[in-house]
């Protein structure tokens, strides 16, 4: 398989597609977009300049661990349909909630450039999936994490 | 001791002072503000009402981790200037930055309301100081954490 023009993001169902981080529905927010690549998960963010950390060289780490969580939080719900085969445009994505994210900040990330996520599925067991995360600048890893993501009961 | 009127982040060094979060020269940030309350450190933010997780009625998680790794980090540097007896105002704050984050979501985060953070001084070893994290709103625990900060070499 090879990287898909569907962003799991754009087939949230409406009433859970708020996020400031990744929901299409929140004007003010990041809007970002999360794909397949195969076996593991992508995104790929410019970051607004004023998401700076203490140094204006920086890329504040808040942020980091934003976008870690909702590239996280896509990859468990695109994960579990895929297991469950359905379909991203049936738009009935399974709809999880992180439960816990790990941020181990590496290197510091500059600013002005753009940032790419990647994402690895460690487990699904049942509602449970646990997915492996990365952070990289121009192909230089600057954080990695681990989230645990629930799904939400229908 | 008592809660004092000295927000830490009002004392860091400017080029330090950047941070989307907690920068008080960030005119685009959060600007929050870190307190003393005895051995304890407060914190408490109305957070702008765009920050919503997926459903409309929930606080981002992106911003629970945010606001606990501004006030840790903030706590770490207050922590060993007071080992350290450096006074505040004299802007000679040591600086920290995050080494990692873990956040637990005990349980969904209202919006609307002031979240109140909170943080304990778990360990201070050298430059490495680990700080215990709480969010709640209204007395009810919704989030808690646990983050890891270095000192920066002068």
């Amino acid at each position: 398989m090879t990287e898909t023009k569907q962003a799991f993001q754009d087939y949230y169902p409406d009433e859970y597609a708020h996020c400031y981080g990744c929901g299409r529905l929140n004007e003010s927010g990041m809007q970002i977009k999360s794909y397949w690549d195969g076996d593991e998960t992508v995104c790929s963010v410019d970051p607004k300049p004023y998401y700076t950390g203490g140094r204006k060289d920086i890329l504040y780490g808040g942020l980091i661990a934003s976008l870690l969580d909702c590239h996280g939080a896509g990859t468990a719900a695109a994960a579990k349909a895929r297991e469950l085969n359905i379909k991203l445009e049936t738009g009935k994505l399974p709809r999880f909630v992180t439960a816990s994210l790990k941020v181990d900040y590496v290197a510091p990330t500059p600013v002005g450039k753009q940032v790419d996520i990647r994402a690895k599925i460690k487990s699904i067991e049942g509602r449970k999936v646990t997915v492996e995360l990365t952070l990289s600048v121009e192909n230089i890893l600057c954080a990695k994490g681990e989230g645990l993501f629930i799904q939400l009961k229908e």
